[in-house]
């Protein structure tokens, strides 16, 4: 069966079936709106993406089940870097008439159950044909309590700088694709299934422990360089100190270029983050009780907005940022 | 100059020095994500909407100055549709690298001027480069008092049915156009920058004289039928009454169809309600303070979700709703 025999009202009623009632939906799929009751004192945030195949997603790479949980997951990682809850989830969406009814099931349900993973609500979308290449636009909606949500403009001279996880597994995923290599799975579902650090960004939020963060989507040095030019300072990176997953280390010996996936890779959706020194122990603590590895990766200096990194030898030198530009590559 | 000369980041940064900062906005363009504050006592509203050339829009048919227009309109008139404020915009756009930089400024002026005229601040979006057809993908976010929303399952039998504005003006003006004949010019700007009904749909919220509404995207006959439907009533609407513009009636003696036009054209963006008959007076009063035409079209009944039409000579005809589903179209 392909969507066009289904049917876009159709499509619409199935899915509101397979929805829960969210937390503080009044209205959700099947009006004009939405309407919300946020938490009483608490801000709102939104985050919004495109993801259009063959510039972000290539359906040979990616099965639309691992698509729809991604779609999702990188919007979640958004409000995560604010120190936020996400709550609601607004899902835009067009193929061609032809697709598959599975297909779009499978893309549907990778999408639903990021969402259910993180407790947050499908509450409104749109669906609609394509002339050719699927497109997927998502809206997350989230909160955080007033005044706390974490910026990118926070960070101050003397500041360590942390991150979650591990860099470069997804860009190393990807550049192993591209030579027509098999990653290890490991890899290939950081690249495909990346995790939004959704616990981690709201405990650094509540407890104040970030005074600047940012998801890295970007890479390592793109995104450090948003929050030192938006904090107006310097980041002075270690290079000995940056965190690498074993499989990436098994790949790196036969791809040369393995250091810039490290520090200019996008896609990991890992958190990096500035803290005052006296709260790097509480944000260490935190990734141990979550099981996250968290890193102290560099420090903060006074500037404006330059990244540097030092090698084993102590050799300092500035980081030409090279990070995604969507309408510079050909 | 193309865009591709100029990139993703420093097109976001022209933009925010474009925008002004806009009421209850913490933080807008240029971070994960926004941070907003609602009025107290407000709840959230949120619409979302696709717009995809070759599926709702044509380049030769309407410029990037209207388009930009039209994308932001058709989702304030979301919030129309639930008696809401819309306040804050987020506007997702992809278009080919070689995209000409003064069709995106014309794109984007459009789009931010539509927002203005309706004191709605852009504080978010994404940007990327498309494989082909441009892609403008619109969340709008608004809010309304507490358990004021009108949704489109509150019509009781005895309402009235109103419509404000004239009926298938937009739908003659695309007739026109896929048939090689241009449209008078009024009819074009209907088509092409329609008038988002902020202001009276606001005021029948506030003024809880509406008790179903919807705004009309699909044509009077599916969108009435989704009205009806949600609400588990019938509608019987007097073929007499339906309010037509002159232009319409101008080029209605050379369309055989035209009465379908009037009952299943879409992209009116009018507001369609229910109302007691004792607030019939109000929202007529309403309409003369805004200088907007409304008219009682029908009265609701006991049902299941039917429309009927009654015409002049008082035969009454059940009508077969076929508003535009996107997946069933050729």
């Amino acid at each position: 069966m392909e969507l066009k025999d289904l049917g876009e009202f159709q499509l619409i009623e199935r899915l509101r079936q397979r929805v829960p009632v969210g937390e503080g939906v009044q209205r959700g799929i099947g009006d004009d709106a939405a309407v919300i009751t946020l938490p009483e004192g608490h801000q709102l945030l939104t985050s919004t993406d495109m993801l259009i195949e063959s510039i972000h997603f290539r359906h040979d790479w990616i099965c639309p089940e691992d698509l729809g949980h991604k779609a999702v997951a990188v919007n979640l990682s958004d409000i995560a870097a604010m120190g936020g809850t996400p709550r609601y989830l607004y899902l835009g969406f067009a193929c061609p008439g032809t697709t598959t009814l599975e297909d779009i099931n499978a893309f549907l349900k990778g999408a639903l159950e990021e969402a259910a993973r993180y407790n947050v609500t499908l509450v409104g979308g749109d669906t609609c044909r394509s002339p050719g290449p699927w497109i997927i636009a998502v809206t997350v909606e989230g909160s955080t309590e007033a005044g706390r949500a974490i910026g990118r403009d926070g960070a101050q001279p003397g500041d360590v700088i942390m991150v979650s996880g591990t860099l470069g597994d997804s860009a190393m995923a990807l550049h192993l694709l591209q030579d027509n290599r098999s990653p290890a799975a490991e890899l290939l579902a950081r690249h495909h299934r990346p995790t939004p650090r959704v616990e981690f960004g709201r405990r650094l939020g509540k407890a104040q422990i970030a005074r600047a963060m940012i998801d890295i989507s970007d890479g390592l040095a793109g995104d450090l360089e948003h929050i030192l030019q938006a904090s107006q300072v310097d980041g002075l990176i270690e290079e000995q100190s940056l965190p690498v997953s074993a499989a990436f280390k098994y790949h790196a010996d036969q791809v040369a270029t393995w250091q810039d996936l490290v520090l200019f890779g996008g896609e990991d959706y890992e958190l990096l983050f500035t803290a005052a020194p006296e709260n790097e122990a509480a944000a260490l603590a935190l990734g141990s009780e979550l099981d996250l590895p968290v890193t102290r990766i560099g420090v903060v200096q006074d500037g404006s907005g330059t990244v540097s990194l030092r090698n084993g030898k102590g050799a300092l030198r500035p980081i030409l940022v090279s990070s995604y530009d969507h309408f510079c590559r050909p």
